[in-house]
């Protein structure tokens, strides 16, 4: 049995999330741990909700972190809005979709499936198709950014379409949040879940979730429980509800809302569209040291997440030894294709605190001397090169 | 919006949970991040295991730690062996006996309950004579430690029962897990969960769970899919599992888990029943002082919780002002009863890291000071003069 403590190798986190924590976030989380009632703690869940509803821009009060990862607040979403027979429209063009599908089957929910090419926006022609044939849908679910391809779909659209046939919609904001923009309430989202390891940069183990009015009336008026107790949004508004009382419903992650607080203060100070913008802006850079290397893009431009930089892993390479040699000697992570894209592409995070151009210059750099390294004829700094040539505008 | 950091109060912990965290517990914590599929936290999950698997006192290949609280641990017992139309005998003696049932109520699950009074232990007799009455009983579930008396049942009779009568064991050691002995193997339990924020001193949000191979067979040979994709540990396996491939299933709360290694070492350093032994040691000093203050406890003496302190609110005397006092005067949080019990008695834990001398003193004469400030008639110093003369021997 091991009897010392674990020290974590100091990486620079460009995968698909966790992205870089500042020490910051780390420090506000090592803070002393205080009761979940402790009205001091109360107050900090306040301004918690406060942070997150200008990061969400939402004016829902149902809106708080779920004491668990963003897996968990997509099946919040479910569990809360669907119940048996229920029938849901989901959009599929990755991973994430794929999953929604599966938490709609395991609430007894009949799942409709839309499907696009991995590495595409979800098609609102089709959603419009489907929502046309089964007038009796309740929802309509989608991927805004789907972390698996990097493809951005319009949520906006997306959510008009599920108004104008009077049905609720479920948005999968993970990857979204804080790098993106978001408009919960100006587009009308009733559903939305996020994660705290992506664009905000917060310690994972989170999931920030809001639900609109009408989606609390559908979760207020359920016929049957919800078969989640431990995700039941009628226990939890209990406990982060308004009002001096709160009941107890399960102990808090205390520490971890800190971090989350802390990493809210710091995009509240930066500004959310200066946030949006930051991301845009790197991910310009990273794009062109990554196209001067020959590496192409599986979204089409005008369909790509800043935040999430999916490349074709050139002919002949082993990938998984790229990565494995960025891990190693240049204490870097980027990820690795999932499903059918898995051994195929790259996934190349700039999220949050991640997205400067030391990490750019330094992910292209490396990038660049491991691909030479392996073989493949680049000449030695084109990808830096060309990213400041961007910078400098 | 809040603008400032949040500074929580440096507060002393003996509620029932979260108890003291130590420093080094919170600075492990705040390391870097990394991700959740590097070798090197392969590696840490690997050594977490191995001393989850000490923890517990089982060798069970299926130990470790759900990525949510201890609620979400209970649920994960119950989603993945119980299926529609199963019963389970559920014995409530405390606040999560109930949940216990609301766990299986939601599984489709038939709950047949055995009810034992409120600070008492789980009564054996009732429960053989439920499982003669129920030969067709999947499951017996019952709370170790009961959190909201602080009674402590026999897990190893109850267990025993349970494997004559041939039904699965699912037992809540939530409280128990490094304050009470609790042998996984030796008493044949199938499957058990706890929370790090008790005895553990660990942060709160993590909740350890262990499966026997026989409660893993159950999972694996399920008829229907367990309702919660989160939770179903079929999945989960993949992930935590041996073998040199980790399928990604959710991302795990990285910097948690940094904080359950170092506290799970310190636990090893001491030694588990050097642990249990220190529990019993300050508990009984705290018992003199309680007592010396005229307080008297609701559970029987050979029923008790060393970590767990539930006493009768004294006549007349404002149970909610009085924490609210320890709160804001000392810094010292103590719990408030739950249900029934809710405005009788005061819970005073003593839990992990916060089971010292100094808590035990600290927390005698701040209740003495507030009491008698209250006009209760104690002689000042009396209580901290018992529990010394109990240390003394």
């Amino acid at each position: 049995m091991p009897t010392q403590s674990f020290q974590p190798p100091q990486r620079t986190l460009m995968g698909p999330g966790p992205s870089d924590v500042s020490a910051r976030v780390l420090l506000a989380m090592a803070k002393p741990t205080i009761g979940h009632l402790d009205p001091a703690f109360v107050t900090m869940m306040e301004s918690l909700k406060g942070l997150l509803q200008y990061a969400m821009q939402t004016k829902n009060t149902l809106t708080l972190p779920i004491s668990a990862p963003g897996s968990a607040g997509m099946e919040a979403c479910f569990v809360n809005l669907l119940e048996p027979g229920n029938k849901v429209i989901i959009c599929e063009n990755g991973v994430f979709g794929g999953r929604m599908k599966e938490n709609a089957l395991r609430c007894g929910a009949q799942p409709i499936m839309i499907n696009d090419d991995w590495g595409r926006a979800v098609d609102p022609n089709k959603v419009e198709a489907a929502l046309n044939e089964h007038p009796d849908a309740k929802a309509l679910a989608f991927v805004q950014a789907e972390t698996s391809t990097g493809a951005l779909s319009d949520a906006q659209e997306l959510c008009a379409l599920a108004q104008k046939f009077g049905v609720l919609s479920i948005v999968d904001s993970v990857t979204a949040l804080g790098g993106t923009q978001l408009q919960v309430d100006a587009w009308g989202i009733d559903a939305c879940y996020s994660g705290s390891q992506k664009c905000l940069s917060c310690v994972p183990g989170l999931s920030p979730v809001s639900f609109s009015e009408c989606a609390q009336a559908v979760i207020k008026g359920r016929s049957s429980k919800v078969q989640s107790w431990f995700l039941d949004m009628n226990l939890i508004m209990s406990y982060w509800g308004t009002g001096a009382k709160r009941a107890y419903h399960h102990t808090a992650p205390i520490n971890s809302l800190y971090a989350l607080h802390e990493s809210l203060l710091m995009l509240q100070a930066e500004g959310l569209e200066n946030a949006w913008a930051r991301h845009s802006y790197h991910h310009q850079a990273l794009r062109a040291g990554l196209e001067a290397m020959g590496l192409r893009f599986i979204v089409p431009a005008a369909e790509r997440l800043p935040q999430l930089n999916s490349i074709t892993v050139p002919e002949g390479v082993d990938e998984a030894l790229v990565r494995k040699r960025l891990l190693e000697d240049y204490q870097l992570e980027i990820g690795a294709g999932l499903g059918p894209l898995a051994g195929k592409i790259w996934r190349i995070g700039l999220m949050g605190y991640s997205a400067n151009k030391r990490n750019v210059l330094y992910c292209l750099n490396s990038l660049e001397s491991v691909l030479i390294d392996l073989g493949v004829p680049l000449s030695g700094g084109a990808a830096v090169k060309a990213a400041l040539a961007e910078y400098a505008g």
